[in-house]
């Protein structure tokens, strides 16, 4: 029933979320190697599965094979990431006090480790089919976690969605797990009821504001209320010194095109705002690469639609200014748009900040032109929480970025010098959510190797005999984790040893 | 403005916080060693002061002077090791992943750490004057964090507070940070216009369930909302197997009444339900030892009021048999109480579960009573999330009691063998909190070294220069705290290497 691309019906749904329930146990104790082995079955099968995959995906979404060749890519790197992060062990974060008699009051054993949350929803992206969608980065990182994943597909692709679903769901069976370790559900109802249910402990989201905001409601208001991970919009500023520009002007704003064009300006890391200096004299370069960039289709009637929507109001607005367009005429096909950039003053963008710091989904981005630093100072002061804050410097700039840069770090997730903020490394130090309101928890990642612990919690064990100990706790450490014992990290043992 | 036992004003709550967010920036850029220092310097000064405050909290509490040194003790104990904690420097979690140039996309140099939210707000609670309270866990990790700290006074003890706050103050004013370093408030509405302040960032609580919701929701309904971590109320269930019973019955009846009456039951570990096997026989021994307890004076006119109700609805309802009650006399002083032991069967329980399963703060405790191992699991299931959930053994058992073990872990923060729940170690391996409805957050915990975390923040700086990064990032490691780098633990390099 997982592989139908159909809306699933709630009497599909209810055994499902039984199935999960049912895989809860089995999950959570299974080991490193056992876990790592799922996630690079997935990984391997992904890749196999790559030529069938991408052609749904494209059809789809109106993505380009090339785009979608690396995305996959992506992802089965992505799972594989995920497999080095349990066997290296210290997400368990495993901790040992012994007892000690000696101090008033004496002091029991204590230990401690993150147990997964049980079962987790995953509500799938519009823009990535791979990455961000039914084996993407939540998933693979829920799956780490040891929590059952209950995928709801985004509409955008539901073939592609059923088909990696199979694909998914084969690995699952040939490598023994219960049914219920994965599943995929089709239509909105349908992840509402998954989110609803008493046996789902979480909620994983990427997509609109409306759309996150409207699911957050539903887990705050359960009895019983569970998180919900939601990263929504971001603008994502990118601001340029006066001696950034004199350095590279030209350089900066190709990339800043190459950027905010990219996958037709469907990134959440798409930078929304240029800031840059009065009188930059960009204006031939920034309208010469525009102009040369090519229609393309966006993912849904429904995104196109609001781009297009987006951009009127924008272009409409009494204080902005049609800086560059393309020379390219999309199709009259309800999807194809081509790229826009609007200038301003940083005083129209601030007098209307909650309409011109939104994000617009698509390929149009403002140049926002300060002139003064102490202007730039309270623009940046001025904005919303991001995912991503990128700066241009010179290789000898000012005295005052520091302070800029110390600004823009408490305004976001993750800050970049001298780059653009679309690419996101799936690395170990990976930063995915930010501020409000960018993200519902500015204090977790959906893209990383800390991704998974969104979703585990905590459990200490006080004066547990060792056959009862989970075996990252057991003084033996058969599970061979990195350990904090009586307050000193010590490495896993080497196998063997 | 801080050292008054009076309500504050909401313009001298606006200069407070406007004297907070100025500390912020110093705050989070102190390198560990001052920070542990501030620790410490609290941690002294409380220790000096004891003598003088021990009286006041006694006055306020009607703790007794005993219970209050220990408590003093704990205290400084516990900044103490948040002292430590800064200094280990694990908790910046440092992360360093170089760029890499052979892969495809290259990947950049990102650079990832936990930053201080900004200021925070904490509500202290009634029971623990000093270790929940001024300069309790809450304050000593939101320091540890690097977070300026708005504390609500606790209206049980608003002498105390404000004696202790000028102890604080002098610290923080002798070491030279700023005075928006800390700072505490009296009042109801005080605690709201913090709690609503756009600069306040995060808040702490630990109290009674209706105060922790509403103040919840004014934490979710601002603008931006905030991390609202709430300790709210937990039965913390006992389970006694039939084999322990036979093992040493009397000892764990003994036990259960010291450990419920403990603090007049007004701990947050209080086990608020003993399950004992039908036919347990220990009727006499749990009479004798309530029988001989004396009465003791509860820790406000509301907190009396409130355990008289709890205790008319439990004694009154119809499946419940009046076990053991003391042979003392509660003065008639509106304050005053005896503790009571109430037996009733597992079906009686479960069918009045939303009545019986809620805490009642005071020495009352339930003593359920099931008929076999299939009932008792059948209760276990039932229960609501705890803060801590304790089993007692026979040392040698049923094979079933894995499997029961496993089923309270899933629904507690603490899992508790042959011990008492009351009484909270603050090591590094402590868990307190747990699945809702006990805090709202089961993710994170209030007692032990991981509690600054709830108070922290991923950014990841991704190319930025190594004179803008944070100390803990830069290559040279100048704050020498342990990091991951390129996915391996290294430790903090030794001093002077």
């Amino acid at each position: 029933m997982t592989t139908q691309a159909t809306v699933t019906t709630d009497a599909e749904i209810d055994a499902l979320i039984g199935l999960a329930r049912a895989a809860e146990p089995v999950l959570a104790a299974s080991d490193p190697a056992r876990r790592a082995r799922l996630l690079e079955g997935l990984a391997d099968a992904l890749d196999a599965a790559r030529d069938d995959l991408v052609p749904l995906a494209a059809a789809e979404t109106g993505l380009s094979r090339n785009r979608l060749v690396g995305e996959v890519a992506r992802t089965s790197g992505q799972l594989r990431m995920f497999a080095r992060v349990v066997l290296e062990g210290s997400m368990f974060e495993a901790v040992l006090d012994d007892a000690d008699d000696s101090v008033a009051p004496p002091r029991p054993d204590v230990r401690r480790m993150l147990r997964p949350l049980g079962p987790v929803v995953v509500f799938a992206a519009s823009n990535f089919p791979f990455a961000f969608s039914v084996l993407g980065g939540d998933t693979a990182s829920a799956l780490a976690a040891g929590c059952p994943v209950v995928v709801k597909a985004h509409p955008g692709h539901p073939g592609l969605s059923a088909a990696t679903a199979a694909v998914a769901t084969a690995v699952v069976r040939e490598q023994g797990w219960p049914a219920g370790t994965f599943a995929v559900v089709q239509g909105t109802d349908a992840g509402v009821r998954v989110l609803s249910a008493p046996e789902v402990k979480a909620a994983g989201f990427t997509g609109s504001v409306a759309g996150g905001r409207a699911l957050e409601q539903v887990a705050q208001g359960r009895p019983e209320p569970i998180p919900f991970y939601g990263e929504l919009g971001s603008t994502n500023p990118v601001v340029v010194t006066p001696a950034a520009v004199a350095e590279r002007g030209p350089e900066i704003a190709a990339g800043f095109v190459g950027s905010f064009t990219l996958g037709a300006g469907q990134f959440c890391t798409k930078p929304g705002v240029l800031l840059l200096p009065v009188g930059h004299g960009l204006e031939a370069e920034i309208e010469n690469a525009v102009s040369a960039a090519p229609a393309a289709p966006l993912l849904t009637p429904s995104i196109f639609a609001a781009f297009g929507a987006g951009l009127a109001t924008r272009s409409e607005h009494a204080g902005t200014r049609l800086l560059a367009t393309s020379a390219a005429t999309a199709p009259d096909d309800g999807r194809s748009v081509t790229p826009t950039v609007l200038a301003l003053s940083v005083s129209t963008f601030l007098a209307d900040l909650e309409l011109l710091g939104e994000e617009c989904f698509g390929p149009v981005s403002l140049v926002v032109e300060y002139d003064s630093v102490d202007e730039l100072r309270q623009v940046v002061d001025a904005l919303p929480g991001s995912l991503v804050a990128s700066v241009h410097l010179a290789t000898e700039d000012a005295d005052w970025v520091g302070a800029l840069l110390e600004d823009l770090a408490a305004r976001t997730g993750r800050l970049v010098v001298n780059g653009w903020p679309t690419g996101v490394a799936v690395t170990w130090a990976m930063q995915h959510g930010g501020p409000h309101p960018v993200t519902t928890s500015s204090l977790h990642t959906s893209v990383g190797a800390t991704a998974q612990r969104r979703w585990l919690r905590p459990v200490a064990y006080q004066g547990v005999p060792e056959q009862h100990l989970p075996p990252a706790l057991q003084s033996a450490n058969p599970w061979r984790v990195p350990r904090r014992v009586n307050g000193v990290l010590t490495p896993a043992p080497v196998t063997g040893s």
